[in-house]
């Protein structure tokens, strides 16, 4: 089979690879229907992150079930699967408390823009559509695997609840699909700061009310005066930054709450700040199995259209370009088909 | 009149002052009923605050109203009056929203250990019980201004729930204070830090079910170990130092909740490490206000006994041996009687 690896910074080769196959009764292999190029693949790829020695990419995927371990139960050969980039058992305690995405059994997935997969944690991780969907619905559903759920999961813990105001920083494909979160949670008022017009306009689409284009003390300064000078009840930190942690905790007011979801490169947050600010800071990769079900039914029943993050579709073979493009900002999201 | 002055750590000073008046029409000034030292006075008596120049102490008071600004209908003359160490409108959007300790004419109360003091915002800041307390209730209803409410604002903020395990960092007259409010919110276990045999035997009074002598890494073990590996569901940090802190942080489940208020001396959190811990953070003064209603009926219907947290009474002209004693660790806390 062939797949995505790279080998150094801004290096991503198309490859000849083994062939996945069921290494633990409790795997799964699927043949991939469409995968995808996330923001944080671009940590490694623009040197970030270090890359000691080469190794695959990818850990978002829909597909359809080629295999089962013989522990294996829940899905079987045929069916189409949607999963979460951190694997569960959905059984441990950390699972039953809903956070599958600290399961005490937990894989990062980590060599989806390949041909096919294997999925540790079938049996807990994936889950089966009732029909072999649509295949213009798939976008919607890959963007379930990971940047919805992890959407999702930035709403929720930044408490959104309706009626309330909530501030998006970040208006990369987390940052997005979180607009979508905050509207589906009942939002009345969404601000989305963004200063890119393509990202704008899907934000605007996805139920934003407002767009920021100011950042820093600006940004902070044009979010407090558009909320009577107290500033937001939710934030939804979506990059991961030093500089947009400190945009979102100054955009809340006292006693709202911030979510973070995008991995913090280089954030400490200072304990008395944080006190007398009383604001409220939950984060962490997003429980995405426990969210599965629902949002594969929004996205099944077209209530949500998440699938729209992707403004450019490429051939698996051509991932390469789909990181560049990224990369440079040409494209939000960049989905492969295999 | 007379009231306790810092000239310097360590210096604590029975002195006459001018008379408490009414400076605004909003104030009230009250006849100190008692007032006592908070763990939080030692940090300037310790030298770990600076003390620039000399100035009154004392931020818990009850007492009864002398006299009240021509803005202030509320109370009256005569009438026993319970208040925050924080004072506030009531009415602003930060008090609106529940967070008074936040409110936008917040003024800190600071010249309490004193025979008459002037309470700023007295509208949004003093309630008055219905008839003149028994003296016995006294000591209670003055937790009630800063340490039972600090108590329950942790156990809000580490979101104790029905049937959950609770932990409580910190044995001082707040983290036995919490323990209450743990308790209260009907958590089912409730572990108690703590080392010192007069502390563990008033937590156990107040509702702990275990106590835990460890501390630093033996202590996070010996956490885990008593909740399956996972850690709690609620940690409440009543502490305020960077060692308190990562205690509570790695004391907390995945998806638990840190509520902390001990103000953070030279404490900062790991983005990173509160990240993938999936943990809840939030802190802050306690909104004790919203909080008075409530915590003042438990007092005088005898289903609290906060009052409990003061094992050392002195006459208010003692004020310096009562710092001395719970500098010395000799008392939890003291009572000071004009």
């Amino acid at each position: 089979m062939r797949g995505a690896v790279i080998h150094a910074p801004g290096d991503i080769r198309f490859e000849t690879l083994d062939d996945a196959k069921i290494l633990k009764r409790t795997d799964a292999v699927i043949r991939t229907a469409v995968t995808c190029v996330c923001g944080s693949d671009l940590w490694p790829y623009r040197g970030a992150e270090p890359t000691e020695q080469a190794h695959p990419m990818g850990h978002e995927y829909v597909g359809f079930v080629e295999e089962v371990g013989s522990e294996v139960t829940s899905v079987r050969p045929g069916q189409f699967v949607v999963g979460s980039f951190a694997t569960s058992d959905n059984t441990c305690a950390n699972c039953r408390n809903g956070f599958q995405s600290n399961c005490l059994n937990r894989e990062f997935m980590s060599t989806c823009q390949a041909e096919y997969v294997r999925i540790p944690n079938a049996e807990g991780t994936l889950v089966a559509t009732d029909d072999i969907p649509d295949e213009a619905l798939w976008p919607g559903l890959l963007a379930v695997s990971d940047v919805m759920g992890t959407g999702w999961w930035a709403a929720e813990a930044a408490e959104v609840r309706p009626g309330s105001t909530a501030v998006v920083v970040g208006d990369g494909a987390v940052g997005l699909c979180a607009v979508i979160a905050a509207k589906e949670m009942g939002a009345e008022r969404i601000i989305a700061m963004s200063r890119h017009a393509s990202r704008q306009k899907l934000a605007l689409e996805f139920g934003a009310t407002d767009i920021v284009t100011e950042r820093g003390d600006e940004g902070i300064a044009r979010i407090k005066e558009m909320t009577g000078g107290i500033g937001a009840d939710s934030v939804l930190e979506c990059v991961g930054t030093a500089q947009a942690m400190r945009q979102a905790l100054h955009s809340a007011r006292p006693g709202g709450s911030v979510g973070f979801v995008g991995v913090p490169h280089e954030v400490a947050v200072d304990g008395q700040e944080l006190f007398f600010s009383h604001v409220g800071l939950r984060g962490g990769p997003a429980p995405v199995r426990r969210y599965l079900p629902d949002l594969i039914d929004r996205v099944l029943t077209r209530r949500i259209e998440p699938g729209k993050v992707f403004d450019l579709t490429l051939p698996l073979e051509q991932v390469a370009e789909g990181y560049q493009a990224m990369d440079e900002r040409r494209a939000i999201k960049t989905l492969l088909k295999p």
